[in-house]
């Protein structure tokens, strides 16, 4: 038995564990579900046969989303986070490798790399812009482009135009809209226009349902039939498609949450200033290398590297969890 | 955008869909949880943080299997279902092709051709046995090689002493023990002497919980080491693993269940001679091609081609479930 160098040298993503006080580091929800909601959610289990299988193409769920969204079943496809649908995304499309805007989300990097897909980088620009003159460039050789808007981890939207610049070349253009619903604005409505733009979602971040994994994909019908065919079947539990359904029926709620982050978010960026870059997402990036210092205050943070080295990210948590963080930042800046 | 060739011309994996009375196709556990059973879990999960991500190495669900069987949790892996664990043990080990046993379970050459690995048969002798000659001198050059005991869907165990030929070639061997439980019979105890033993099991058929996506693996350290390398993280839910574990508090339910079903085949088993083969699993091999006689009677089961054209798979459902098929059989057997 030999395990493959490739599988030996690969650098399994982690992150930390152990006992600390405030989690703000992988832009989860501050709040858990509201006992009522789940209650709804037991009664819907309560009717669910769980020795039988989910649907093996995720129809209910796909269904819920395409009323929800006022789309068609065939333009949507759900996977075990979106994580699930990247890991397929990165092996549909003719192409020499995958264009990334570093710094950006790891994982199209992390599943590229799985399966030995060259990566081509268009780093942001000085203001952690992507550069649509020089993507589409590099679009023409391109398997896929991954952008991520509102970008992970520096928070802020793209440029519609420049987005638009890529997808005028043909290329596959996976957008990756997990956190969209911070910025309130998409490119959803250019699905029609454009049968090579991928739109990525997740009920991770707004939806609060980091802990059920569920993330979906809009994009041309022709692309979804793609994907479904290399699918590992029943891959999303009926569990969590009962659990995501039953948030789309009550939107509300998300709404709300979203509401009292975006307002938080713009506290903590007033108060972390000017420290802290404008943020269209439930995170703010924040040019100060204080990591260990606030590990120490039992908060955790991401710590960023590379180009930003000395840079941390930091979710927007609930109001007292925020307090304590602006405190804590504050005190680190004066002794700097 | 061109979608690769490879991709559109992938056969994807369907199951039938429709309006049928009884479903004894896909192998599950005819019984739903009890409802005290999902009132526990429901307990559970009203403490559960649905905003959270689950464990990145699924550490809780580990720890509890490690428990039920007397294991260390790095000897054991779960994935969201065993599809996912059959999806990266194709691509783990060094090796030329994967070795599979026709006529035997559709997954391991399935994920072997989405990644374009070659597979050598090695078919199963007029018993369903393997020829564990024949495979250990395959095994030289094979990554790895698929062996189900019992074996779906000829439904016999697998000679221990077949087996351990093939282990002594000291290539990766995956036991598929999907259907175990109703067989009593394991090489579980081999793990420690043979590194190369991998082990799969399911949460899907005896423990009735094909809803939730479950399965896992145990392996020496260094394979479940190496998987976890390039396993995608976070993969299986929270709430899927909360479920699991319950089941695994209360395994007197299963046990009861598995009881049932084992005097319900060997009932099935009698009934249906000399068409059935005898079965340690939870179905039923049948040569009889009913089909379509069953789906007109609104009965589906699986109909298998190749060499076992000609003849049916049939779950073990309930009591009823199992007379309407008998009476199903006998009647068209009578036509014959």
């Amino acid at each position: 038995m030999k395990i493959r160098k490739e599988v030996l040298e690969f650098r399994p993503y982690r992150v930390l564990e152990g006992n600390y006080k405030i989690w703000l580091d992988k832009n989860e929800n501050p709040f858990d579900l509201p006992l009522w909601l789940k209650e709804e959610i037991f009664w819907k289990l309560r009717g669910l046969h769980f020795n039988r299988y989910p649907h093996i193409t995720s129809m209910p769920l796909r269904e819920a989303l395409a009323e929800f969204l006022g789309l068609d079943s065939s333009n949507i496809a759900v996977g075990n986070g979106s994580d699930e649908l990247i890991n397929y995304l990165v092996r549909m499309f003719e192409g020499k490798y995958i264009v990334t805007t570093p710094p950006t989300f790891g994982m199209y990097s992390f599943y590229s790399k799985l399966y030995g897909i060259p990566i081509v980088e268009v780093p942001l620009d000085e203001n952690f812009r992507i550069r649509g003159d020089e993507i589409a460039e590099k679009a023409k050789d391109a398997l896929a482009v991954f952008i991520a808007s509102p970008n992970n981890p520096t928070g802020n939207l793209q440029p519609e135009e420049e987005i638009l610049k890529v997808l005028e070349t043909g290329a596959p253009v996976v957008l990756d809209e997990a956190y969209v619903e911070f910025a309130g604005k998409s490119m959803l409505d250019y699905v029609g226009d454009y049968p090579n733009l991928i739109i990525l979602r997740t009920f991770s971040k707004a939806f609060g349902l980091a802990s059920i994994r569920a993330g979906y994909m809009i994009a041309d019908s022709s692309v979804v039939d793609a994907l479904y065919r290399i699918k590992s079947p029943f891959s999303v539990s009926s569990v969590t498609m009962a659990i995501a359904q039953t948030l789309l029926e009550h939107y509300e709620v998300v709404e709300e949450r979203v509401k009292f982050i975006m307002k938080e978010r713009e506290r903590m960026y007033e108060e972390l200033m000017p420290y802290a870059y404008p943020s269209d997402a439930n995170f703010l990036l924040v040019k100060l290398d204080a990591y260990n210092y606030l590990l120490d205050r039992g908060i955790v943070v991401r710590k960023l590297s590379g180009r930003l080295q000395g840079h941390i990210r930091i979710t927007v948590g609930k109001r007292e969890e925020n307090d304590e963080v602006i405190k804590a930042l504050k005190e680190f800046a004066k002794e700097l």
